[in-house]
């Protein structure tokens, strides 16, 4: 199971417990949600949803995550 | 009323029709979504919830939507 996740359409608090360290090619991700950290969590949260509809929460701080996502920008 | 756009959980195509041209503060965005381009939509889609719940299509080229994809990330 990836690194577990509490999902709600607005959530009130932090949604990733863990991060996903490995990485997934481009190719797997259907989607990057970016939410800034804020009031309901400090923490800056990259949750990816995957081709197979799996959710896994990404590193924002990793460099393979900010390549994925310039990657996806620049297409 | 923003830049149209069709809405669904599992999107088969476009989502965007336009895109907000502006510059919108980070402190009004709850999160970015990034879709990229694919099969259902030739488009990269970035689409920013505000903070009152309203969904905004930005363009995934304009410098000021990368550099607060950035901001994002390195908060």
């Amino acid at each position: 199971k990836g690194p577990a996740l509490r999902g709600s359409a607005l959530e009130l608090r932090c949604q990733c417990l863990s991060t996903h360290s490995r990485f997934i090619h481009p190719k797997f991700i259907r989607n990057v949600n970016l939410t800034p950290s804020g009031p309901h969590c400090k923490n800056v949260e990259v949750i990816a949803t995957l081709a197979d509809g799996r959710e896994v929460c990404l590193d924002p701080a990793a460099p393979w995550v900010k390549l994925i996502i310039k990657a996806i920008l620049d297409k």
